[in-house]
């Protein structure tokens, strides 16, 4: 049966959704049922891809060993990045906690294709990126999905790409979008933890259209 | 109230709304209440952004003639892309609706800040591009809402972005990631267009996932 619109009551659950979507950084160790991380896939997969390319593979790091390797490589990359604050804000930073990678129980890494054979290049010719825009919609279905389950993801991207790619033997034609990390959080919030911590805050002028 | 996790029926919904989420070629010309278009951006301004930067900026190109321009640049770019394929594959090519353009009663041009002062950088020293990424989130969520709505979005591609900048008068410091055409779907489909038409399909080996 074709599905026109939505019910308000949807809307309305759909907007809460959105507003407990957190980027999770505090994950218990229970693991996720695979019958639950295959239907996130599933989600995944239902995203928009430009020509229908689906550029994405989604990588399940299981390995112990790898997991620390990119743990260190996460460890370096913040260290360094703290590197461009200064004083007061400075050990802001450093006390922020910016990824679950050491709690989380599932590790997921998201590559997208430069310039695959599916879809014929359709749609790509003036902006290239739309593979890997695709591929972010598939990452935000999974996250839109999981969060639904009530379970927690936290995109990490203090990574170095390069390294990331040889660390997990993946092809050179893939880049690397998101190193997900996985799990039920340990708590619930409807505000995002950098403007709990006093790091950021949301702008209401966002909500304006400009016009043309 | 803390909201854990959403019911089996939510789910469920939530699912239809990602398989009956297309990307729209073919629009009725009513348009869209104002009302409805704030609601969608206010979903759009819950999406995810790196180190809370919120990189987006949502313009609805209301002009005509600015409108009239931006489909040349289409027709252009169209025609040059055309000349990539051979034989049945560019007549079949050709045979394609690419755009909404002159049907959609309503255009939204989506750019995001390369490198924004809000956030303070935060996530991004080794994955810039993370700020188009955050931009792709809040136009999945401005799409996924509209849906709900049962007003459709096409995500036009095929254009020349300096090109766009120019026409629209955008800070250089901008990047397009998408021109958005939106309003009342003429009909409502589950499967992509470009299968329909026979130019791709989906490949269910995405649903695998890789181990590492």
């Amino acid at each position: 049966m074709i599905k026109k619109r939505f019910t308000t009551d949807f809307i309305k659950e759909l907007e809460e959704l959105f507003t407990w979507r957190r980027d999770v950084r505090h994950f218990k160790p229970d693991p996720v049922p695979p019958k639950i991380l295959d239907h996130l896939l599933s989600f995944a997969c239902k995203a928009p891809s430009v020509g229908l390319s689906e550029p994405w593979h989604f990588v399940q790091v299981n390995n112990l060993d790898l997991r620390h390797k990119i743990y260190l490589n996460f460890k370096e990359n913040n260290q360094k990045a703290s590197q461009n604050y200064k004083s007061k804000e400075q050990t802001l930073y450093q006390s922020l906690k910016l990824s679950g990678l050491n709690d989380a129980p599932h590790h997921i890494a998201v590559f997208s294709e430069f310039d695959p054979s599916q879809g014929k290049g359709l749609g790509r010719q003036t902006i290239p990126q739309t593979t890997a825009y695709s591929t972010v919609m598939a990452i935000f279905s999974f996250w839109l999905a999981a969060r639904a389950y009530g379970v927690g993801v936290g995109w990490v991207s203090i990574l170095s790409p390069p390294d990331i790619i040889q660390l997990l033997d993946i092809p050179k034609t893939w880049e690397l979008i998101a190193y997900l990390c996985v799990g039920y959080p340990k708590f619930f919030q409807n505000i995002p933890e950098l403007e709990i911590k006093g790091w950021e805050k949301r702008n209401p002028d966002k909500h304006k259209w400009l016009i043309k």
